[in-house]
């Protein structure tokens, strides 16, 4: 059995100084990095890590691939709808691409997407039926039977 | 600024019963479920959910873009190489497709790719650099100055 854990998430991407600059300008600050090679940045529970595209497909075994992006979309959960406004502007003064302005969606959130420089596509919403823990991560609510 | 937090990790799929049966046979078991909406997963500090590749690309404001996989990877690590291959057999076995069988590679480490049905890019990884957590979650090492 293969335990439901996720270490790191990687981002394959087409130059490491622009990744940095756009997730600097949101304020991240990596916690390790090969200069030219790799950054990883500490988040909730694991590392997310920005790698050259063409190396990832290398490390992957097919040095050929043309690594697609969109199929993969990572969310920040906030607890107020001002906040989800707030970092999704944040993110397109940093450089990002609109994707959809956060709105009123049909589970009973608030959602907007939006894509990094790379085309990585990042989800902010609101969940009133997701708490958030104090340090910012999720537990899913048990079921409600 | 926008903290350096995930709260949930999509992945786009053309089936969510053959996603369900997959990581099933892995030994996952989910903690929500919308049936043929979308199935969410506990993991480490966030939730992994799978959803419909074309509600995916709606819900991102692009119901025409074709979404793709492999710049995105999510890897688990494992404190031993033992678990590494065993991790990678069983994935295999539950119906992935083999990328990079695990081998030594540069950083020191021991790492393998694989696919599973829809082309997301898992690695299973042991990093002598990187202690896991007794919870399976990781904190990076602080900087070696």
């Amino acid at each position: 059995m293969t335990p439901q854990r996720v270490t790191l998430i990687t981002l394959g991407v087409a130059d490491l100084e622009r990744s940095k600059a756009f997730y600097g300008a949101m304020g991240w600050r990596p916690a390790r990095e090969m200069p030219g090679e790799v950054v990883f940045y500490q988040i909730n529970g694991m590392a997310l890590g920005f790698f050259g595209l063409a190396s990832l497909a290398r490390d992957q075994g097919r040095p050929d691939a043309k690594l697609g992006t969109g199929a993969t979309t990572l969310a920040q959960n906030f607890t107020t709808k001002t906040e989800v406004d707030a970092a999704y502007a944040l993110a397109l003064r940093s450089g990002a691409t609109a994707l959809k302005a956060p709105e009123k969606v049909f589970w009973g959130g608030y959602s907007g997407y939006y894509a990094d420089p790379d085309g990585h596509v990042w989800e902010v919403a609101h969940n009133p039926f997701w708490e958030l823990n104090a340090d910012g991560s999720l537990t899913l609510p048990a079921h409600a039977d």
